[in-house]
């Protein structure tokens, strides 16, 4: 039978796989962040080239398509290597739903040349073609949204929670960025598209806020140097002018695609910041974690026998133990335990106030498959209907979300899938 | 490289490593749950012989330890399947916490054959030895609020926290049986000793309180069943009997304790039934997720080379597809894909519903954890002193503790751990 010191290294064993997983997700979350900017790059030349009948861009696509291509394989090799780990029994409380995210995420990838293939036959429009990227795009951050709400490290599930929000708050950038391009260069600009650019800026400023209370001050400096004043004041600018009823503006629309794209690239030095800080710090977490466990295994060597005696001091109910050896130790292998025990009660606590900054998108999450399950809406449409909501209340999308859920039991329910 | 619906299917098979561990880890809380009612047994039948100074229950101790012996060695053994089992892989989220809590408890079980010696040898007052084995018991029974917190199944994790609280409402009334015994063969009854018996009528109504919002109808007809009218009148009365100033009155005291045994033994029955209720919702949900997981890999067989023609279709991105074969089968993968991820997020929803209801013994943990803190005082000691006020107050313990939170940044901290 074994001893609850060795239960203690267990403990300790089980923290160190966890690490060890977290480690491997976290590089996977790097690599998607560099396919979803290769992938937003694509996307913005899509739109030039579609919107350009084919003048412009036609020689930049080429080879950011190949870089895409590229990064492709790294992400689905990286999917790939998390499922084999996960068989050889390396997996973590949510695998399911990480997995249940990649399964949704593959077919598009799987799309993707086909996509392409109508672009560059110039068959789509320019917004079919940026809403075909955006889909795309959003289901590989869904996959990274997962990994942030299933990390078990709190200082790590910040980290992920902060690189989360910025590459969400970078997308809706870049989905600004497509929007403003095109609007700019057709000249329209009517109320609900004013809303809709609104809600653009907003998200992404929300986005970016949760970041900023996330992170720490040698990041938050690399990202107030990464947005210099001249170029803010460029970007508000051309976005004063956006909401103005304008004529078509080519010139304004390509300065607007420029100073969109050196932001957004800007943001990518952040980003790649993060997942070097993510990269060094489970290093740092599992390189302690292992020390410690050596620790604890030497102490198991010396004091296995004697475990135990002192179990019911504080109970009061313990004579003088007849041989006085090793007892100061034994009281060391029981505050052990219990500093374990409240450490990772700890960990726990913090866990849960870092995950509740993901609670907004999950609420939004809720209301959507209320509203497809009660008026049997695509989540498309659903989301379409929510934000709709929003832009026409002047509301937040989660405050709108919550309404929605609130009134969730006065809704009859039209089509309810069988529990399963 | 893998396709989507291979990781439909891991996710599928994580829900069944899952499932498969939960069944385990619930054969352990049954195990256990029949070893903490041994030691109740043991703990009320000691309590007798040491009040008795060895008059009474000396026949019968004997058996009941053996008993005890025979169950621990079988919990034990459960303990280490768990951390083989882990070993090769298969572990959940709170594996640390748990092993954590085993590995609290484990010195307590080496410790008994000492307790039981200085039982034998009358060495113990009778309070001693009841503290020494409450102590053991809410390790056993922390070890099963842990499990039922780490629970990823809202069906499963419901029947855990109902078993949970009705294991702890069961101790509670263990508690009382012996304070009870104690106070009114002593004869002694003061205005604290009135408070504490209160404090553990209300801490096991609100444990019951719990199990009843989380049990189904046949469960709660056993548990109406298994308190007859007439035994909760003559409990009531003893208690009656016991709040008011009374002489030392033997024979009450054994009619005290004659009717809590029958209370408490009519209470194992029900705790039988959760235990088998578990076993059988545990295997009915393996079953069913192994034969829908069956369904899928046929469907991998036949549907691997179309998925994700469909994807952008939404997005109205996607021309009619150049082979119409196969359709709708690709639809009805995405189908399956979008289905599975709703299905993993509602269960998210309602596991986070369920477990909310273990938040009040968070708390008190918390609030535990602080004093100790900030005091530097033992855990027993901060419970005391958490018991203490509440009973002052006339306040429910959560409620001190939660009060106490609240005023956490106003305590300056004497001695913090070092984070680590």
């Amino acid at each position: 039978m074994k001893s609850g010191l060795s239960f203690l290294i267990a403990a300790r064993r089980c923290e160190i796989d966890e690490l060890d997983q977290l480690a491997r997700t976290s590089e996977l979350v790097s690599l998607i962040g560099r396919l979803v900017h290769a992938l937003q790059r694509e996307r913005g030349m899509s739109n030039m080239f579609l919107t350009s009948r084919g003048a412009r861009f036609a020689d930049q696509r080429g080879p950011q398509i190949a870089e895409c291509i590229a990064l492709e394989q790294e992400v689905r090799a990286g999917f790939d290597q998390l499922e084999a780990d996960n068989h050889r029994g390396a997996g973590t409380g949510n695998s399911a739903r990480l997995f249940s995210r990649i399964a949704w995420v593959l077919p598009g990838l799987d799309a993707l040349p086909g996509l392409r293939r109508r672009i560059d036959a110039l068959e789509l429009k320019p917004a079919q073609s940026t809403a075909a990227f955006a889909k795309l795009v959003a289901g590989l951050l869904s996959v990274v949204f997962e990994a942030a709400d299933g990390a078990t490290d709190p200082e790590i599930s910040r980290l992920l929670v902060a690189m989360f929000n910025f590459m969400q708050g970078k997308e809706f950038a870049g989905q600004e960025r497509a929007f403003g391009s095109a609007a700019l260069a057709l000249g329209r600009s009517d109320e609900a598209q004013r809303l809709q650019w609104l809600h653009l800026i907003e998200s992404q400023e929300r986005c970016f806020q949760v970041f900023t209370d996330f992170s720490g001050e040698a990041v938050l400096a690399l990202w107030r140097n990464s947005q210099p004043d001249a170029e803010v004041a460029e970007l508000e600018r051309i976005r004063r002018r956006g909401a103005a009823s304008t004529p078509a503006d080519v010139p304004l629309s390509q300065a607007w695609f420029d100073c969109c794209t050196r932001r957004i690239d800007a943001m990518k030095i952040v980003e790649d910041r993060l997942a070097a800080d993510l990269r060094a710090l489970c290093e740092r977490k599992t390189v302690q974690a292992r020390s410690e466990l050596q620790e604890y295994r030497q102490l198991l060597d010396t004091l296995a026998p004697q475990a135990g005696a002192l179990f019911f001091d504080d109970a009061d109910a313990q004579s003088a133990a007849p041989a006085q050896f090793g007892r100061h130790l034994e009281r060391s292998v029981l505050d052990m335990v219990q500093e374990q025990s409240h450490r990772l009660q700890a960990m726990s606590d913090e866990l849960e106030t870092v995950r509740a900054s993901l609670n907004e998108r999950k609420i939004v999450e809720r209301a959507k498959g209320l509203l497809m399950a009660h008026r049997r809406l695509s989540e498309e449409d659903a989301h379409k209907m929510l934000r709709q909501t929003a832009m026409n209340q002047k509301r937040r999308l989660v405050d709108v979300a919550e309404s929605m859920l609130a009134m969730a039991d006065y809704l009859p329910m039209l089509d309810r899938a069988p529990p399963r």
